[in-house]
């Protein structure tokens, strides 16, 4: 395929796609960016044009990759005449008809995946889930996100959703709960650094088992003892003190009802 | 040294515990656990003898690792006369002092760590906290420690509560989350297995990254649009709608609190 890429928006998720695409070989024509020196940043890496104003993107692209914030979608696409090319967002939570107002060709390819842009990421066992308006238009997705990953799925907008909703649990909340622990060993001057191999064994295990099976601690136990002492100590920090309860109880709960 | 041990209970820790202490030739002269079967698995992997009645247990052992529910300590603890040989605990949440009213000579080795039957562990990079109730025996324990792991640390009573809470938030918290995510995922007869590469690069990411750095997602950009979506969906899912806005607000004002 000799179609060539054009970037609206260079955040975390536009820099590690459109590196993925152009170590393979696809042309990435263009990066657009609000902030200036970020675009000219990414369009360093994948050797394309690259400009901070709307009016100054390329018309002669053929497929538009919009990756800004989702609330920003509206806004930035009303500003484009797109020609009717295809036009593609990678959000999780925005429905694939948020693109029909703006192009009569639009899709979205959603890789599950955090993004950070100091880490390398391999995209090729990332799950890349895509959705288009047409099979035609599906087809050339499919095509695309089969060169950078072997685990292309179509999903709509409302499985997106719920995989979205997933991530944000799986990732986002878990790399916050990795923020609370490391507060909690703060208060005893003990570095973050002594829960590492912890919470690598903790993602390992359920590289090969169910979660259910892998829980340990008091609230699968339901240890009352050790739960309310957990307690006690987080008595001063309110927040910590309301979510140990509720996951807690949640874990309790659980458990209770699969064992049955 | 020739020290050899005897294991008062045969769950998960003990079962790792003692197979990396026989792994390095220290003797393990006697399981004993509640149930047969399971201090009978055990002893046949570590080569030692095994009982499930309490008067049985050996006398003539140097050194007694008290691995049973923390609930439980008192109650076989003092059905034992340890004849004040070195009695340790392994719990994250109890005091030393626990072990005084059996035994002279006692103290605490905390392994931080999840431990399930079904996973190996290599022991060798785990974290593992000693307390004593003298330096004579934190010098044995010491010792004892630093054969199995490149990471011994002293730690007392109450730093060791705090690790175990953050334990408790890094592991298996986070492992429910990775429940959660999977039980909203099947009601969209969607596989777990979508999500593992999405969970091991979360935990590889602080690794490198301080969890602050690393957070992405709806809340840390506080993407209204988006954590309203996503609770209008889980309106019917009370506990990790809840759930949802706890986590969503806390990372929000972590973030607010932290950037400043």
């Amino acid at each position: 395929m000799s179609l060539n890429f054009s970037f609206i928006g260079a955040g975390n998720l536009a820099f590690h796609l459109a590196k993925a695409l152009n170590s393979k070989g696809f042309q990435i024509k263009q990066i657009y960016n609000r902030t200036e020196s970020r675009a000219k940043e990414l369009a360093e890496f994948t050797g394309s044009e690259y400009t901070s104003k709307l009016p100054e993107i390329d018309k002669s692209g053929d497929i538009y990759i919009v990756a800004v914030k989702d609330s920003a979608i509206g806004e930035v696409l009303s500003q484009i005449d797109f020609q009717d090319k295809l036009v593609v967002h990678c959000s999780g939570s925005q429905s694939i008809s948020v693109l029909k107002k703006y192009t009569k060709n639009f899709g979205v390819i959603y890789p599950l995946q955090t993004f950070s842009k100091k880490r390398e990421v391999n995209f090729n066992n990332i799950p890349v889930y895509i959705e288009a308006n047409s099979p035609e238009n599906l087809e050339i997705l499919r095509k695309i996100a089969g060169v950078i990953s072997e685990k292309v799925s179509t999903a709509d907008s409302e499985q997106r959703l719920l995989l979205h909703i997933s991530a944000v649990f799986a990732c986002n909340f878990v790399n916050h709960l990795y923020s609370i622990a490391g507060e909690l060993l703060k208060t005893k001057n003990i570095s973050f650094d002594v829960l590492k191999p912890l919470i690598l064994e903790t993602a390992l295990k359920v590289q090969e088992l169910q979660p259910f099976e892998a829980q340990t601690g008091p609230a699968v136990r339901f240890d009352k003892n050790i739960i309310d002492k957990h307690l006690e100590k987080l008595a001063d920090i309110q927040e910590y003190r309301q979510l140990y309860e509720l996951v807690s109880k949640s874990i309790f709960e659980h458990h209770k009802k699969l064992k049955g």
